[in-house]
C-alpha cells in the first residue's frame, strides 16, 4: 500500500501533497488543480475546495471555490472529477490569487453553494 | 467573519494554513505543532494528525501520528488539545521527519490506533 515519498496512499492524501492534485471536467479533460482544501477545524471534515482553473475554455486562471460535494476522487487517473457542467463553471464564483480568504468568507460561500445548487454545509 | 490573509475563520481553516497550528498537552502546555492531516481523498474526512512534538518531558523532536479524535479544537488558544496522557504520548509510536510516509502505513496506523485506544476508522 505504501509506496516512497508519495505522501498519499489509494486511500489517504497528506495535506501537504493536496497542492496540485488534478482536476477533470466531465469529460475528462483536465480542467486544473488543487490548490487548497478547506478544513472544518473542530470536525475535521473537508467542505470546500479550492481549484485553480486555467486556460480553459478561454479563460484566464482563477481560482473557484466548490463545495466538496461536486468532486468524486477517480482513482483511474489519480484525480478528482468535477461534477458540474461548463456553464456552470465559467458563470460561477471566482477570485483571484490575492484574495485567499475569500474561499472563507460565508457571504461568498453562500453565492457559491447557491450557484452549484449544493445544500449548505453550515 | 473574515480576517484579512489569516486563511481561516473561526470554523474553517485552509490545509494551506494547517501547518504550525499550536497543540497542547491536557495541562494546557504548548507541546508541539500540526504538521500536516491526514485526508481521505474520497470522504473528505481528515483521519490522522501528524503532530510535531519536541523539547517536551525531555522527548527530542518526533512525529506522532495521531487518530484525529484525540485532538479537540480550542477556540480559546486557537489551538487543538491532546486528549491523550503524557505516558501514552511518551510511549507512542512515532518518526522521524525522513519518514513522511510512515503515518500511511496501514501497518503503523493499526499501532497508533492500538496504542492510543481508538477504534480504526478503516
Amino acid at each position: 500500500m505504501q509506496t516512497a515519498n508519495t505522501s498519499e496512499t489509494n486511500d489517504l492524501i497528506s495535506s501537504e501533497k493536496v497542492d496540485g492534485t488534478a482536476v477533470y471536467g466531465r469529460d475528462g479533460e483536465r480542467i486544473g488543480s488543487v490548490k487548497s482544501l478547506m478544513i472544518e477545524k473542530r470536525g475535521g471534515r473537508v467542505t470546500d475546495a479550492v481549484v485553480s482553473v486555467g486556460g480553459f475554455l478561454g479563460l484566464g486562471e482563477k481560482y473557484h471555490s466548490l463545495p466538496w460535494s461536486t468532486l468524486k476522487y477517480d482513482t483511474d487517473v489519480d484525480g478528482y472529477r468535477l461534477d458540474v457542467t461548463e456553464d456552470q463553471l465559467k458563470s460561477g464564483p471566482t477570485f483571484d490569487d490575492a484574495d485567499t480568504d475569500t474561499a472563507l468568507d460565508r457571504a461568498y460561500q453562500t453565492r457559491v453553494y447557491s450557484h452549484y445548487g449544493v445544500n449548505p454545509y453550515w
